[in-house]
Formats: C-alpha cells, sequence, structure tokens
C-alpha cells in the first residue's frame, strides 16, 4: 500500500483521459484514483487557449477539493494550453501529457525525424517542438544519441477524435483518412511518431499498419512512468490494469452524463465504468468582452 | 422597414446556425439581428438532453436581455431536446428547427417515405418523427396528398459536423461515410430527406449526389418562412443574403473565438464575420449529484 494514502486526480476533457487511467491504474494497483472528465464541455481540442485554461483551472480546482496528490492533465490540448497556468496556483505535483511524451520520443529516435500528430489546439500550441527541443538540449550528454538536433514535422488531425468516438477506429474511409493525414510526416522519413492526443491509442493498429517500422509513443505510458518518477515509489508494471482495481479504486465524476457514454468509456478502459458521479463545474470568471 | 425595430435573436451550440442566419437576413434584409454561437460548449449532439436545456436556456436568456421579439434555435438538438423548456419562461415566440422542416417534408413527399438524418442526440430524441407524425394528424385535410400514413426512417450520422468543419464536404472518404450512412434509408425508397443539422446544407450537394431524385428539406429555409408567418410581413424572397446587409444587420456573439472560426465561418454564411464579440454564459443551476 502506497504510504501516502491521498488519491490520484486525474482530468479530461472527457473520455479520451480514460486510455490515461488505464496506464497509471496498471501501474500503480494499490492507489486511489478520481477521475473528472468534463463531458458537458467536450472536446478542448476546437477551443482558445483562454477558455481551455478557464475549464483546466475548474477542472484541477475540482479535484484538489478531493485532496488529491498528484494531477495528471490526461488531455494533450489542456497540457499543452494550461499545464503552466493550472501549476501556477497550486503546490500539488502536476504531470502534463506533453513532457513524458517528448522525453520517450528523444529516447525512442534514432535518426531525429520525430512527428507529431494532435488536435488543432496541441499542434497551433507548438508544446510539443518546444519540449522536444528542451529535453535535447538540457540533456546531460548526448553519448549514444546518434543525431544532435530534432526535425520536427507535425500535423492535426481533427477527425480522428470523432472517428474513434464512434468506433470508426478499423474503417476503409478510417483509413483513407489517416493516410492523408500522415503522408506529410512519412514523405519526411520519421522513425517516431508521438500520439499526441488521448483518443489515437484506439487507432494506434491502424496507424502502425500504414506507418510500419515507426515507433508510436503513447502519452498516457509516459506519463504513468513520470507519475512513477513523482509518487518515487515502486511500481507494477502490468501492461492492462485488472477490472477489479478500476472498480474498486477509481472514483468517476463526469461533468454530462449520455447513453453512450457507457459503451465508448468501455472501449477506452477496458472495463465497464459503473455509475459515474455528475457534477456541474462553475464558470470562476467573471463575464468579459473583447 | 420593419414596424417592430426589435431585433430577431437566434443562437446555436456554435457555427452550424449560420446557415439558418443566410436563411433568415436573405427573407428579411431590413432586420436587425442578435446571433449567439455557444462555441466555448460545442457540441451539443453529444451531450446530454438536461444539458442541453441548460444551456439553451442560458442562451435565449442572453437573447432575452438584448429585448429580442422573436427567437430562432438555429440548431436541430437543442430544437429537439429543449423548445418546450425554453416556451416556458417566456412569452417571445420561439421557432426551432423540427416543426418547420417536419412541415415541409409532409408537403414534399409524394409516397410517404420520409429519412431524417442528424446528429446523435437529435435522432435519439425521435422530435421529427414526433412532428411529422403530429403535421399529418393535425392537417385539416388530406386532400392532394397520396399518402396517409407516414414512413420514418432515421439515422444518426454523427461524422458530418467535424466533416464539414474541416472543410471535407467534397472528398472520397466523406463519400464513403455519407453512403454508409444513407444505405438504409435509401433501401426504404425514401423520396424526401430531412437535413436535420444545420451543418448539413454544406454537404447538401454531395448527399444529392448518393441520393438522386430525392428532395431535400433543409430545416433553416424552412424556419425562415415560419418565421415570416409569425411576424405577419412581407419578406424578401431572394435566395442570397447580401454582404452588406449581413455586416449591417446582424450583432455577432461568441461564447469562444479561435481563428479558425473566421475561416470556417465565411463557408456556412457566404460573408466573413468581422470582429464577433465575446461573452461568457454563467451557468444557471446549482451543483447536483445523482
Amino acid at each position: 500500500m502506497p504510504v501516502d494514502t491521498r488519491p490520484i486526480g486525474v482530468f479530461d476533457s472527457g473520455i479520451g483521459g480514460l486510455t490515461v487511467l488505464r496506464q497509471l491504474v496498471a501501474m500503480f494497483p494499490d492507489e486511489r484514483f478520481v477521475y473528472l472528465g468534463d463531458t458537458a464541455r467536450v472536446p478542448y481540442g476546437n477551443k482558445s487557449a483562454d477558455t481551455v485554461q478557464r475549464y483546466s483551472r475548474e477542472c484541477a480546482d475540482f479535484l484538489l477539493e478531493h485532496n488529491v496528490k498528484l494531477i495528471v492533465i490526461a488531455c494533450n490540448t489542456a497540457s499543452a494550453l494550461a499545464i503552466d497556468n493550472v501549476r501556477s496556483f497550486t503546490d500539488v505535483p502536476i504531470i502534463g501529457m506533453i513532457e513524458p511524451a517528448a522525453r520517450h520520443a528523444v529516447q525512442a529516435s534514432k535518426t531525429g525525424n520525430i512527428g507529431v500528430i494532435g488536435t488543432r489546439a496541441t499542434i497551433s500550441s507548438n508544446a510539443y517542438e518546444v519540449a522536444i527541443r528542451q529535453v535535447v538540449t538540457s540533456s546531460q550528454s548526448n553519448a549514444g544519441r546518434p543525431w544532435k538536433v530534432p526535425t520536427l514535422v507535425s500535423r492535426p488531425c481533427p477527425l480522428f477524435v470523432p472517428l474513434v468516438e464512434e468506433g470508426w477506429t478499423d474503417t476503409e474511409a478510417t483509413r483513407m483518412i489517416a493516410e492523408v493525414y500522415l503522408k506529410p510526416l512519412l514523405s519526411q522519413h520519421i522513425d517516431t511518431l508521438v500520439l499526441g492526443c488521448t483518443h489515437y491509442p484506439l487507432i494506434a493498429p491502424l496507424i502502425q499498419s500504414i506507418a510500419p517500422g515507426v515507433t508510436l509513443i503513447d502519452c498516457g505510458h509516459a506519463a504513468a512512468q513520470a507519475a512513477a518518477d513523482v509518487l518515487g515509489q515502486p511500481t507494477t508494471r502490468m501492461t492492462e490494469p485488472s477490472a477489479s482495481a478500476i472498480r474498486e479504486h477509481v472514483s468517476f465524476y463526469l461533468t454530462d452524463y449520455t447513453p453512450s457514454f457507457q459503451m465508448i468509456a468501455k472501449d477506452f478502459l477496458g472495463v465497464a465504468v459503473e455509475e459515474p458521479a455528475r457534477t456541474i463545474l462553475r464558470d470562476l470568471q467573471v463575464p468579459s468582452q473583447r
């Protein structure tokens, strides 16, 4: 059992963060978790930095009220646009999706040709580019790494989220769209591709089949390893969490609940989410005009 | 000039309602309009009835504060789930998307085989089915109509909204997806198809090419005609509004603003939306648990 029995908080714009939660529970089967999905305002990927920062702060506040010892921002868009903002108002450690995945990508790449795909907001933010360059610059030594400067190529893939949520993870239309999206990255001979959205692990097999030989970086897996570093405690390296660990150790909160949630959640988490609680987040800021 | 100089209010979950606004300005070039797009919480189509009712009430309240004489709910999901709720707290006439389009569909159909496509929330609500049956039942006479009972077939097409917003209105992948979606409707030999989402006029040419000979019902056009009945004043039957009528007579408000809005809005409205104002809607209800 963990020494610090406070739960780990995880939030996402909706349902994608369940792929991250899955990795976290697999690594920490004895920890308790509070998961918040902001399903009333999903998605974040097509919204402005201002709005994503406001929403992220509200989500983090909700988790802090539950006395969490660590917050995982299980959403690439919120991590890209709001992690500094969230960090500025709490001393609780915050782990986002970007930095851990950037480290994994730099470690994995043999050529330094790294691709990044994500939502429009994530890609526009250049957060992965900044993080990858920072990892390269701050590394103690380049020994063992056969390249000095990364060549980055990124591309927003906004149709992947709705396709995954519809369960169209292996249709001819999805393959056609994926080929259009990945073409400019493959023509740059990337050897590593960051799946910079928590929905994308569900179409990883399709992406891998279009990009054979390319190492795919799962940001949820990278974040779970970063959480292990922060918590400084032994981890269990299971590939899949047990259904009982999820059922017994995770408290689920959603800001909206639809009948299709149950169905989609099972694909993302591996087990059904039983009876999520519903909460309404309060807007924090006064109305403003611009 | 109109006798009652108060503006007409129009709200939508985001950007789709601009296709409705386009029809309204074409029909009433001398009226003033207040348009509210709830872009901070878009889309409504995958959210629960509770949440859509709360959001719709907040949007309507915003328009009522602007002293509108009529509210057009330019969103099929909000019309399907929340029109009764909105009507219950104001005496200002409310026009939704469903009833006018249902009337047009009944008038247009020669066989009574009517198809309806829309978001998951709109289709699950059965609002079109109820409205179409009501139109048939309440008609004074069936004279001239060669059928007594409609045969309805409906299908949610959730991928159409993101495809349209990405500008993928005429790609091979979109055609493939549209064929999958429309197949069950065409196999029922529909002769009339309600485009039950304000985004769909932008892929009407593609839909028409897959469903040749089927009459497509544009809910924005039907709603504009319903507004003419309510206002009881002469209308201008232009097919396109003038850019100057839009620029001079419409006040635009959004709850979020992203750089891509300008670009997408031009496709929906026909002219660029200059400097929309930004507003934050306040959550009306106290937090609740279920």
